[in-house]
């Protein structure tokens, strides 16, 4: 498929107007100013359009979608125990498929090519992911609250049969990673199982660190003293290559570890605001030079996978609550949307414009109102851009999302079935 | 027009599902549950679609497109100094009605049908919202920096010659405000001369009011320990009927002020963050019966007028920044962005679904995979729906936006005669 004439945002994340870009197979084959030779499947014309890198999803938790606007405007435990988690408990696998695939749509809409997902029923998130053609790191969350032996747990074998079952499966595009829920949701028995698996199996761990303030200080109550993240590090968690999400009341070493073991940083800043959790502290994690993602947390605490919304987010927040309006910039939310995340992901041949690299693109239409004048299009970008810009979503070279139509999703089906399996747990409450 | 089968909020902000709504004219003139009878002009399918009043933004300065994106990342100072003031220095009459006319576009994209407007050259503004046929209350924001007579400024005859020839022009859709810029830029003279005439004419005040906290300090120290708020009151300002913006960092006496008064509070959650002034503490307003509305600001620190995000703003950086996820809810929001809005323009028959009212209305296309499952719709509305999930804009009956296409504004033309504008403005300085 050959883009023509297009704006693109290189690999320096620069504007370069007038360009060509090849795809071919699951690659970008060309990136020039000179039209390549040759015939081509496809060609797409680029005026008044923007070609940039997909956006790769942080952090989130997919099923969820069924509880999108369930239960809203309440305390976080009474939301989580008088709603999220009764009607978590009557979820099956036909209830995952459509509440993953119905996030999957959603994705596609908002340019979301990848997603870092930590949830259960791992079959049936594998399945929806092929069938949807999206990409995934999907992990089984992991919690243990009594004495039990640790592989005497389902969710155990769950994690390591779907490992062995779907790890690297669709040439890599679903990842299974490990995952420890959050320091409060178990203790160093699980902690160690689980960083021994992954270290085994060279798998990635996605974890919740330091999400809430209570979560942050009733940890250093229950280990000596050590905060979530001094926590997971004396357990040697942080030798596997992690993505930690939140990370909003880091304190003092805390950064140190972070940078020392790589771990990348998933910021929810919309999630975030909407539970009263907090704003992460954005700036010094760059100054720092630590990876910082940029994740959506589930649709039923944002409730949107609206990417562009959240990179406005990422960047306004961060100016409001540090009191620095020069705090994140656009080039630097960009990064975090992208290359980011899929560095975070293990997938260092995607997130970037550059030849060779994964064709996992999306097309912003720049035409409308709000996107002029252009002073500089980056700004315009991540300040003024609406989600729905997104008028193309392309995963490893194949077009999934196009001006309302999804190629690999029967919607109307999707939102029959995500409606119909929340209406028979509603009906078991 | 008829709407049929269409899912209404009504007049209490409730759900009702497959009704008819009826405009004539300029007015709403059927709303129930069965078809009126009659032949009428157009008859619009609603099935999949919400019909809901228009949003009023409380709080804007139109002609400041054409400074989106401009110096941004700057500390405010900075960015006022070395970009906005001097830029401002060159607009002229014809960059100010393609910067209003983009603004307007942008406006009823996102469903907003009448904004207050603080900015200068009045004329070219009227003949703006005249053409686009968008509501307006316009106001000409009086400075006075010397000690010089009030009444030999241009500025207060533009504001008075303007309020002679424009207000209630165009069957009242257009209505003329005074303002008064802030308080860190006029003196007490300013004010009463202005009040005076306000007073005298039966016109509404728009003001800017703690909107930094170097401002409110600053205030203190300059007017014997009172905040602006207080200062404004004891010139007598609140006496006319006012909208004040921002009011982030009111304090004690403050709340009663406003409340005792009857000042409607327009707060602009998304400039607040950008430019890192701070939160609104809307819970505290809404406990205390104060009229609260929502504003965009300018889309030079917004930087765009997508109001379902603004919406979504508003009810989460309360709940963060009070650490409250139960302030402010989905009603007490959509309320905000209408009625509330309406209100504080002087516009009673105005931003209600109501048989009588005006016609200013927007319908939202609920079918997409980010507004499911329902379980709460106006939950969708205010955190899930996108700015572009507007699909019709109504203003007194009049279809002025429909699925992309604009039926009053030429919006190839303004698009090019607001970037023209705008790279004469920059080839000057």
């Amino acid at each position: 498929m050959l883009f023509k004439n297009i704006t693109i945002l290189d690999d320096n994340l620069e504007i370069k107007n007038d360009m060509y870009v090849l795809t071919e197979g699951d690659i970008i084959k060309y990136i020039g100013e000179k039209r390549p030779d040759g015939n081509f499947e496809r060609v797409y014309d680029g005026r008044n359009k923007l070609l940039m890198p997909g956006f790769y999803n942080g952090h989130a938790h997919s099923p969820m979608s069924l509880m999108r606007g369930y239960g809203e405007n309440l305390a976080l435990q009474d939301w989580l125990n008088t709603k999220i988690f009764p009607f978590e408990d009557k979820l099956d696998g036909n209830a995952i498929y459509w509440g993953t695939m119905l996030s999957y749509a959603e994705s596609l809409r908002f340019g979301i090519v990848s997603s870092s997902d930590m949830y259960y029923f791992m079959d049936e998130m594998v399945k929806a992911t092929v069938d949807a053609g999206i990409k995934g790191n999907i992990s089984r969350s992991i919690v243990h609250f009594d004495n039990s032996d640790i592989w005497s747990m389902p969710s155990m074998h769950e994690m390591k049969r779907s490992f062995e079952e779907y790890h690297n499966i669709e040439d890599g595009r679903i990842k299974m990673d490990m995952s420890i829920h959050a320091e409060y949701t178990s203790g160093p028995d699980a902690v160690l199982a689980v960083t021994e698996y992954a270290k085994e199996n060279n798998a990635r761990m996605q974890i919740h660190l330091s999400e809430s303030k209570s979560e942050h200080e009733e940890c250093k109550q229950r280990r000596n003293g050590k905060t979530p993240c001094q926590y997971f590090n004396s357990l040697g968690l942080f030798d596997v290559p992690t993505t930690a999400a939140h990370c909003i009341w880091l304190e003092g070493e805390d950064f140190d570890i972070l940078k020392e073991k790589n771990v990348t940083v998933a910021s929810n800043p919309i999630s975030n605001l909407k539970l009263a959790s907090g704003v992460c502290n954005v700036p010094e994690l760059l100054k720092r030079g630590i990876n910082v993602a940029i994740g959506t947390d589930s649709t039923s605490s944002n409730n949107s996978l609206n990417f562009i919304e959240e990179m406005k987010a990422f960047a306004t927040c961060s100016k409001m609550y540090y009191c620095d309006p020069k705090a994140v910039s656009p080039t630097e939310t960009i990064y975090a949307a992208t290359r980011a995340g899929a560095i975070s992901q293990g997938r260092d041949d995607c997130g970037i414009m550059k030849e060779g690299a994964k064709a996992d693109l999306i097309v912003l239409d720049i035409s409308g109102p709000h996107m002029h004048p252009v002073h500089d299009l980056k700004n315009n970008i991540v300040y003024s851009a609406s989600g729905s810009d997104v008028v193309l979503t392309m995963v490893d070279g194949k077009v999934l999302y196009e001006d309302g139509d999804f190629l690999t999703i029967d919607i109307e089906r999707t939102i029959f079935e995500a409606e119909k399996a929340t209406k028979n747990i509603l009906a078991q409450l």
